[in-house]
C-alpha cells in the first residue's frame, strides 16, 4: 500500500507526486523523492524497483522481510533492514513482543521506506523533518538518518520495560514460595532479550560502518548524526548485556533458592517428625504387655507418661525453633 | 559416478560432453564445462584430476570425504567443501541428521561438483540457471554461486525445524512430570545444532572472503551475490547462536525446574506423613496399658478419640492445603 | 546552577568573570575559560551553548543526561560524559550506589563541565590546577585531564568496598546457615558490581583513543597523563573482571553449600529417625497379644526390653555419630 | 641418540653420514642434511648446535623439553616444538594420555629433530619422502612440512577416540544408575581434552602464519603445503571445541539426571511409607484400650480390619503406580 | 633501602659507586649504572628521580606501589611493573600467597629497580650477568630482559604448586564424603589462580610489545630474548586457562557428586525405613484387641509372626542390596 509520495527540493516538500512521475524527478539532481510503502504487494514493490533503479537482491529481500537488520551498499545506493519491536497484548493475555521490520532504499535523490508488521509509520518523522527544512536540505541521507534515529528510539521504552520487569523480579526472589513464578518471570524475560538483541546487534555492527572510515557516499558529511544513532544502539547493547548478566546470575540464584527452600522444608519435615514420633514412641513402651510393668499400676503412671511426652516435645521444640529448623 | 558433463558458452549450454572432451572446452575461453560427479570412483577423480588440471592436495580432500567446510584458493582455482544435512527417520524412528558434503572445483572454466552421501543434487540448480542465460553468461564463479546458494538455503528449513523444536519444548518446560523429557529433547537439540553449527560456522567465515577486500578473480563483479550468501549464513548463525543461548538457559531453568518438583514432592511426603502419624500417635496413646487411664472407662471415649483424630487430621489438612503443600 | 566561571592565562586565573562575557575571552588564544554547571537549566545550558559554539548533538545529551559514559570527537572539540558512583545509605539502611554525570566540553581554550545528580565538585580539582600554573599552562586539555583523572581515582574506593564485600562473603562462605545471606550478599553485589562496569568500561574504550595513535588535537602532548588515566580504568577493568569470576565461582560453590547443608539435614533426619523407630518397632512387638508369649512373664522381661532397647540405640548412636551422620 | 644422520641433494639421499661431517655438508648449498635424534644427552646437543649453528634458546628449549608447541624464527631459521599424543594403558589399567615432544630444527639446509618420550619416530617420513625425490627436491622446507604433517595426522585417531568415548558416553547419559560412572567418565574425558587441546592450539596458531602474509624464508613457496596443515588442525580444534561444548553440557545433564533420580527415590520412599503407614495406622486404632469399642466384638472386626488395609493399601498403590511414583 | 648502585662499562662492573656520583655516570655514553633499592624512602626516590631525570608519572607509581603489572614507555625510557608472588605460610598455617612488587625503570644508560614487600631480590641475577661479560655488553636492554626473565621463572614452581594441588583434589573428588573439603580446596585453588593471572595477563600483553613490530630503542636488537619472555609468560597463560577450566568442571562435577551423595543418603533412609516399618507394621496388627483374632490362640502364633518378619526383612534387605540402595 503506499501511504505517501513526496517529491522535496532545497529541503522543502514541493509536491505529493503520482507514483508514476517518481523516475522523472529522481533524474533531476536538485530534487530527491521520499516514498513510504506499507505492507506493498510484489507489483508495487516491482513498480517502485523500476522506477528506482533497485538492484534485484534487495528487492527479493524487502518482498520477502523475515530478513535480518543489516545495511548494505549496492554501488552508490544503500539498503537498509531495520526490526521494530513493538509491545502487545497477545490473545492470552500476556505481554509479547510483535517484531515488524523496516525495508529502506536510499540513492542519491530518493528514499523508500517499507513497512511489514509494524503498526507506527513515520508520518511524524516526516513532519518533523518538513520542519527543520536546513537539515533536510541534506537530502536523503538525512532522511535515512531520521529514519534510523526514530527507529532506534522506539527501542528505548521497550529496553526501560524490561529492565523493570527485571527489577520486579529481583524484588522477589529472595521471597520464599515465589521460585516457580520467577523461573517463568526469568524465561520469559530471556526470550524477549533474546528478541531485542537480535533487532539490535547486528544492525549497530552496520551502523559502525557509516562513519569514521570509509563512509558510503550518501552519508557522507552526516558522520556525527550516525555516530549519535550508533552511540544509542551501543547504550541499548549496552543495558542489554546488563540485563543478559543479571538474568544468568538470577537464574543461577532462583536455583539456590529452590535448593534453600526445599532444605528448609527437609528440616521442617524432620522436626515435626521427631516431636511427633517420641510420644508414640513412649505410647508404644506403655502399650507393651509384660506382667511386671510396675508404672503402668501407679496412680499417676498415665499422667507422668503424657507428661513425660509433652516435656519431651516442648525440649524438641524448642531445640528446634532455636536452630530455626522450625 | 557421473551424473552430468555439460559445455555452455555465452550462458548457453551448447552440449553434453563425454569426460574425455572436457579438457579440449576448458582450453577454449568462451566456454565453460559444468561436471557433475555422485561419490565417484577414485579412477574417475584422478580423470577429472587430469581433465582440469586440479591441485593434489584438493583432489585428495575430495577423495576421502569427511572435510570441514572450507573454500580454497590453489592458483587462480577455488576448491570448496560444503557440508549439506539431510533430516531423516533413523531406523529407531528418531529424527537424525544425514551429513553430506558438496565439494566444488571451480577454474576459470569449468566447474565440478563432487557430492557425498547427499541424497539432493544440482539438477534443480542447472535448470534454473539454463533458464536465466543472462546471468548464467557470468560463467563459472556464477555457477559456484548458484550451487552455493542452493546447499545454503537448504539450511533454512533445517533451522525452522530446529527453532519448532525448540518452541515445543519451550511449552512443556513449566509443566510439571515433563523434566525427564524434556532434558532428553534439550540435550538432543544441542547435538542437531552442534551438526549444523559445525557446517555453518567455518563456511560463513570462507565466504567472508568473497566479496569485500582482495577477492579470487573468479569471482571478481559478483561481490553482491557473494554477499548475500555471506548473509544467509549470518542469518543462521544468528538463529543458531539464540537457540544456543536458549538452550544453555532452558537446561538451568530445567534443572530449577526438577528441584522445585523434587521440593514439592517432599512437600506432599510431609503433609501426608504428618496426617498419618498424628492419629497413630494418638491411637498409641491410648493402647497405654496404665491401670487409670480414665478416658478408656467412658462411654464415649472411642468416639471421641476417632473424633480428635479427624478434628487433628481436617486441621492440618487445612494448613497444608492453605500453604500448597498438597 | 552556575557554580564558578573563570578566566586563565598562562596558567594563572585571572579573572571570575560573567557568563556573558565568555564569548569575548574565548575568542583570545592565549586565554582559556573554564566553566562549571551543576544541573542547569535548559536555558543556562543554551546561554553556554551559543557562547562556546557547542554542538547541537552533544548539547542535547547534556540536558537529558542518562547518558552512558564515551568521549567523542566533534570537530575540534571534544564531548565526554562520565559516571560518577557516591556509595550511599538507602532510605531502608542499606548501601547503595548513587550513579551521577558529568558531561564535559572541552575545546581549544575553554572547558564546560556539568554535573548532574552528583554531590562532589570539582573545586578541589580547580585548586589544585591553580597551585601548578607550569601544568595548568597546557590549557584546556590539561584541565580535560585533571577532571578525567578526579572522576576515575573516585572509584579505587568504591572498588575496594567491593572488594572488601567479597571478602567478608567468602569469610562465611563454608560457614553453616550463611547460605540465605551469603546468596543475598552475593546477588547484592553483582547488582552493584554490574553499575561499576557501566561506568567504567565504556570510559576506557573511549580513553584508549586519547593517547597513541591519532590522537585529537586538544589532547596532544599530553599522552603520558592520559595513558594514565587509561592505566587507571584498566586496573579497576581488572580488579571488576577479577571480582566477577570469582562471584560467579562463589555462587556455584554457595549453591554446592546449600545441596551439603541439605544432605547434612538429610543424614541428620534419617539417624534420629531409626533412634526412635528401633524402640518403637521392639515395643509394637512386645505389645501383640499372642496368648502365648513367653517373655512377657517373665520378672525381669520389662527392664530386659528396655535395656534392648537402650543397647540397639547406643549402638546406632555411635555408629551414625562415627560416620558424620549425627 | 642420533637415529640418523643423511645428506640430500637434488631430492635424493646421497650418504648415510657421520655427525661430524654435518658442517661441511650444510655449507654445500645444494645439499641439505636430516638428523634425527632421540632424548639426546646435553652433550649431543651441544655438538649439534655447533655443527648446524643453533640459536642458544632454542637448544635451551630443547635440552629442557616440557616446552608448549611454537614455532619461532631465529632469523633465517625456523625452531618448532609440536607435542605428540600417545594413547596407553597406565599400570592401573585405565587409557592415558602419554604426551611426547618433538623439537624441530630447520634452516636453508637441514632438519634437526628431537624427540623427547615419544615411541613413534619419524623412519616412515623419511622413507615416504625418499620415495618422492620430486617432492624432497623442495629441501629443509619441505621435510618440515612433512614432520608436520605427520605429528598433525597423528592427532586424528585421538581424537576419533574422543568422540567415541563422548558418543558412548551419551548413549547412558539418560540411563537410570549410570549417574556416577556417567560423571567419572565426564570429567576423565575433560582432562584428555585438555590434553590435545594443549598440544592443538598453540600449534594452529604458529602455523597460520606459516602461509599467506609474511612467510619465513624455509617455507617459502609451499603455501598449500603448510595451508593444508592449517586446515587440518584447525579441524581438529572444531572437533574439540564440539566435544567440550557437548562435555559442558552433558555435565549440566547429567547433574539434572541426578537430580531426577533423587525426586524419583523420594517419591518411592513416600509411596512405600503411606503404603505401610496406614495399615500401621489402622492397626494402632484398633489397639486403643478403650472399654466401649464394639467393632472389637464383632465377629468379623478383624477380617474386616485386615481387609479394610488391604483396600486401603491397593487403592493407595494404584494411585501411585498411576501417577508414576512406583 | 639502597642495596646495590654499580657501573659498569663494556659489559664489566667498574665500581660500586655513591648514589650522587649517579648523574656523573648516566652521562658517560658508554657506561651504564645498574641500581638495586628496597623499599625505598620517598626521599631516596626523589633521589633517584633527579640523578636519572625519571618521569613524574612513574616515580609517582613507584612510590605508592600496588599498580598492575605494565611497560610503559616515556620517551626514550621505560617503567616497567612487575608482580612477584611467594608462597608463605600464613599465621594460621595455610598456604597464602605474598604478592610483591618490582619496579623497573630503564633507560639508554641505567636501570633502576625498586622492590616492595618481596624477600627475593636480584642479586643472583647480576652475578649471573657478571659471569657473562658478553652479553652484558648489551647493556640496560640487557639487564631488564635478565631482571624480568628472573621474575617470570619464577611463576613456574608457583604454576606447579597449583597444578599440584588441582591433582590432588582430582585424585579425591570421586571420593565419597570428600565433598566439603573439595569445595574449599576448589574455591582456595580458584583465588590463588585468579592472584597468578593478575600478575601474568597484563605483563604478557605489554611484553608482547617489546619484540616483532615497533620494538623500544632500549629493547632494540634483544627481539629474541624478549620474546622468550613472552614464550615463557603465554606458557603459563595456558596452564592457568587450564587449571582455570578443569577448576570450572570441577565445580560442577563436585556438585553433581554432592547430589548424588545426597540421593544416597535418601535411598538408604529409605531401604531402612522400610525394613523397621514392616515389623512394627505386623506387631500393630496383632497388637489389635479383637476378641476373634484365631492366630492370637495358636501356640506357635508368636514364633510365626516373628518369623514373618525376619523373612520380611530378610527379604527387603536383599531387595535393596541388589539394587544397591544399601
Amino acid at each position: 500500500m503506499l501511504i505517501s509520495c513526496v517529491a522535496y527540493q532545497d529541503g522543502r516538500k514541493i509536491a505529493d507526486i503520482p507514483s508514476e512521475d517518481i523516475s522523472e524527478y529522481v533524474t533531476r539532481s536538485e530534487c530527491f523523492v521520499w516514498v513510504a510503502l506499507f505492507e506493498p504487494s510484489s507489483e508495487e514493490l516491482d513498480e517502485m524497483a523500476e522506477q528506482f533503479g533497485l538492484h534485484e537482491l534487495a528487492v527479493d529481500d524487502a518482498r520477502h522481510g523475515h530478513q535480518r537488520p543489516k545495511i548494505e551498499e549496492y554501488g552508490n545506493s544503500l539498503f537498509a533492514v531495520l526490526h521494530t519491536i513493538e509491545p502487545e497484548k497477545a490473545a492470552d493475555g500476556s505481554d509479547v513482543f510483535n517484531t515488524g521490520e523496516v525495508d529502506i532504499f536510499v540513492g542519491a535523490n530518493y528514499v523508500l521506506t517499507v513497512r511489514h508488521r509494524t503498526h507506527i509509520g513515520f508520518a511524524a518523522v516526516r513532519a518533523r523533518s518538513e520542519r527543520e527544512p536546513e537539515l533536510l536540505k541534506n537530502g536523503a541521507g538525512y532522511v535515512f538518518y531520521a529514519v534510523m534515529d526514530d527507529v532506534v528510539d522506539r527501542y528505548f521504552p521497550v529496553i526501560d520495560a524490561l529492565e523493570t520487569e527485571l527489577e520486579s523480579i529481583e524484588e522477589q526472589i529472595f521471597e520464599r514460595n515465589a521460585a516457580r513464578s520467577n523461573i517463568e518471570a526469568l524465561y520469559e524475560l530471556k526470550q524477549k532479550l533474546m528478541v531485542l538483541k537480535h533487532a539490535v546487534e547486528p544492525l549497530m555492527e552496520a551502523t559502525g560502518r557509516l562513519y569514521g572510515g570509509r563512509v558510503p557516499q550518501i552519508c557522507a558529511g552526516m558522520n556525527e548524526y550516525f555516530r549519535d544513532v550508533y552511540d544509542h544502539l551501543n547504550r541499548i547493547h549496552t543495558s542489554l548485556e546488563g540485563i543478559r548478566e543479571m538474568l544468568t546470575t538470577a537464574i543461577s540464584v532462583n536455583l539456590g533458592m529452590i535448593s534453600l527452600a526445599d532444605s528448609e522444608v527437609t528440616k521442617r519435615l524432620a522436626a515435626w517428625a521427631a516431636i511427633i514420633a517420641v510420644p508414640t514412641m513412649v505410647a508404644g513402651i506403655y502399650g507393651m504387655n509384660f506382667e511386671h510393668m510396675p508404672e503402668l499400676k501407679w496412680w499417676f503412671g498415665y499422667p507422668l507418661a503424657i507428661g513425660a511426652m509433652l516435656v519431651a516435645d516442648a525440649y524438641l521444640y524448642y531445640r528446634f525453633k532455636k536452630s530455626e529448623w522450625l
